[in-house]
């Protein structure tokens, strides 16, 4: 792994952002074919945030987060910060002080396959965060990464630029290329959840707005 | 295991599950003899509900909600989904559509062995869910199961009817026939602690509410 | 392990204690020079709390929380219980009654490295918990343990009258002997702390404010 | 739960047990329908045996194994010692004296959803055993279970008399009055397996042994 | 995800791909500057394989192996199998059967982040394989996934035709691209070791072979 | 934590080591009165090995094994290092050539609450070795820790120069102290266990060896 800050990189555009923040996690994730979905252990730090934005991408050693402070640099307003590890660490790579310049520079989350401290001033402040753990261990500024290379973040393959959305429900990875095709397919998911959720609402079940009777009879269901 | 509906069963009375509800999760074990009790690792999706009622049991394979549906048509008033699968999963197989389906037929909740999604929903629209596992990740609807079959979810026999009750402590289950056995025990229990509580907020110790020094004293404790 | 009860303990003197709760977990295990960090596992059983307090320690056996009742004689206001286990159990030691009662002598709050019960009531009377996991499961009072002896509870050598730091981000335990200087050193860090975040806000870089641009171009960063 | 010994059981024959053994626990579990297997997490102690026969069930408290004891007057020879917990434990409930015990009962084997230990010695004297963890951490001998009662041991529910069969997959029951039609079942697929086993070695794929084909096309599957 | 099977893929040249499997997973991976390395949760299913080839990459859904048989249709003498799943799934993908298959069809290994059966079958015909789970539970084959697109194997990218290199400590993966510039680095480190070996074996310290003191007195390291 | 290298230890002596070693982590944990058992998590490398030694201790942070370079230098004939980590990591610190540098110093073995690598080299070299995870991800040496300091490994306190006992079952830390104490104690329960498993082999049950059917009646067992 070279060690490298990419300064330049294309960023999935802020309407399309948007548009999937808007339709949210489990929607995108189905609407981009049920991939991009980061492991199940990556959880809000506190609930009730839902953001999307470009990664600015980190690739960090185990308890050292000064490529944190080297990629802070490159965030623009609207970005998230994604950081991945060489190796497993539930040190907390990132505290209330980064929170705050992060906010200065724009950024709007921080998703990290390692641990966060200062928990309690970044629900205060409003800052979102998924992480894979909570602890107060610090880290030391020793080793070298990368900032804006390809990373592997939590089992999904993040790019520079690619669209990361978060809510509660988890983080899903949409890439640069695919965005605009998976706001249209989310879009529809969406109108057409809604007319499927009056069904419900009114009584109707999933087996007949769904129209599964047939295929589970053929299946070989049985009712006794 | 055959792939059957059962869709006559006997449901624990109203008012033992109301009862057994108001006891809570921890008295009601207790007050069974400590059995019943589902792994820990089955936590609430969100915090403060307070559910008891006769189950609905679905046994589902990995990452297929198929038989939710099939099991939705089952429920009645009152009633609690229990989804046990065949194989681990932490795929999302209850979400913001099945739970305003579970509403409308009148169901009061949902523990289940897997994950579910759309929690920021369901916390708004406060319907009450257990789970192992929060994700986004889908299902699919190719495989059958069964319901209203005795399944094992999290480490627990759960028979169809029995009384489901659930809080923030986690999950109990009480069989059917024992329920008016344990209302009784359980009510006696909350009627003692209610006097144990106002001699301990008094500033009586539990050695001598209880009368455990001399059992100390014989197994051989020592103050030094 | 002899079974035995130490009467008479020297505490962490109280306003050491108070500057040190006032710090906060990350602030003191950074001061203290990165040692103390219970495992990160231990968790608040509800989120907004702040305590420190001189430890009255516990040390038990799996499954029974006998010594907890005898330790609660050995409380005095201030105080946080901490608690370890000789093998592993997820049963829940510590519920309502016992924080009852731990409020009538005056106790600030329990670290356990087992688990807690009656969590929706811990949290209405705010009574402050941290511990590894939450269930029902109840403890039978059958064999002894110790009380005021060294433990080593989540990783930790944990004396009594040592200082117990515990907030959102976890649990840090100061030495008897070195909370002076701690508070010391804390105060100091928050101080300079402070100085950072304001310029932070102001939208400097990190690597500018703590001088990091050489040290990065040393250690061979390429910027591309 | 009743503190209960259950002296009289119907044991699956032992004919059958056998059958059931030589099939292994992947082709039994198979050949009734997918259901009956122990959670993966319950592994062999040492590589290379392979059992079958009737439980004898034990259910014991955490960290407190007196009910071994008890159990083993049980023991008939070919039987299989079966021990699940009310809470989760590690310790080490089954060592080498107990093993010589179980040894001199005629008893075959031992699956526990807890720790063992004396495990060199275990697998010196050749003595199957199934568990969750290894460990030398002693048990104590205070609080009653039962024996012979149906328990749920790592998900699943066994009944005294069921056949347990075990080997380096993991460990599969056959309810008592399933064995039988199991044995059955099991013997017509180890014939085809045979078959299928011999077009595979030579060269066939099994997408033409299985005729699968037609189906990967008819859901979509695009060869580019 | 399109699901695609790609018949014609780049293959590591045998040569380089013999190289790297003499050098090892622990030399590789440094010798390629530390990444490419699996979660140290895939074990070998038997100890004492070492094997290297070219991924043909499998993409499978939870509890399906129905693309393991698609995939086996592209394997090429020397290759070895790598199958990834869109949700984690402890279920046995591979056993005894695909076992002849595979090395019916000249394939030396098979790496999976999910589970294997008919182990004892496995370490008995010596079929290399790593796994994150071993279990008896089967799998359907309902669900289309892919083959040799890239996929994200415990937490790295493997592209079809990239080395991967296993042994008794883990997987590491080579980019196609990057083969012949790791065999290179790999054997001078594999030269430089031999000569470190023998001087540390001839009583030596690492602290003087490596000429660490001076850097350790520049840190601070204080002896007493 | 200062960064120190402590030089001069006081060992428990080698006969004590000898005898405690013969007994096993087992019986030493029980006749010490059931305390200095690490935790379960920490398993042999290799199957067979059984050793005891008086530790070097090493504290060293996350992925960083420069400490034990430092440690080597201390390692007297006989000696055991023993590993603790300021914060998780799964890294392997230990590979073959830290292991030819130990067997060159006379050091019996390892202990370490993190990673080890290359553990074909150390099974084939017959290094005994316990560790918590193994993987080949290697460390760097960027950071201090200490040498000869008292460490908590994986749950207990262990000082320099303790008897550390290790086998198939786990590990055990006797205090330098106690360590006359517990060989005597150890030594008894072995004479009497030998007694013991004759009768066991005999046929006799454990109920009547240990006499419980009194207490068993007492604490109010039926059998039905």
């Amino acid at each position: 792994m070279a060690n490298v800050v990419v300064q330049s990189i294309e960023r999935t555009p802020a309407d399309a952002c948007a548009s999937l923040g808007n339709a949210g996690v489990a929607t995108v994730h189905e609407a981009q074919g049920r991939h991009g979905l980061l492991a199940s252990e990556i959880r809000p730090v506190w609930r009730g945030a839902k953001i999307a934005g470009p990664a600015v991408t980190v690739l960090a050693p185990p308890g050292d987060n000064w490529m944190l402070h080297v990629a802070m640099e490159q965030v623009r307003p609207g970005d998230v910060l994604v950081l991945a590890v060489t190796s497993p660490s539930d040190a907390g790579y990132f505290g209330d002080l980064l929170a705050v310049s992060l906010r200065a520079r724009g950024g709007v989350g921080l998703v990290i396959d390692a641990g966060v401290r200062d928990v309690a001033e970044l629900e205060a402040m409003r800052m979102p965060a998924w992480s894979r753990h909570i602890g107060a261990q610090g880290t030391v500024k020793e080793t070298l990464g990368a900032v804006n290379v390809p990373i592997v973040c939590a089992g999904q393959l993040v790019a520079p630029g690619d669209c990361v959305v978060a809510d509660d429900d988890g983080v899903c990875v949409v890439a640069r290329a695919d965005a605009e095709k998976v706001v249209e397919a989310a879009n529809q998911r969406l109108a057409k959840e809604d007319d499927v959720r009056k069904r419900l609402a009114a009584g109707e079940l999933g087996l007949d707005v769904y129209g599964m009777r047939e295929g589970l009879e053929a299946k070989g269901l049985k009712y006794v």
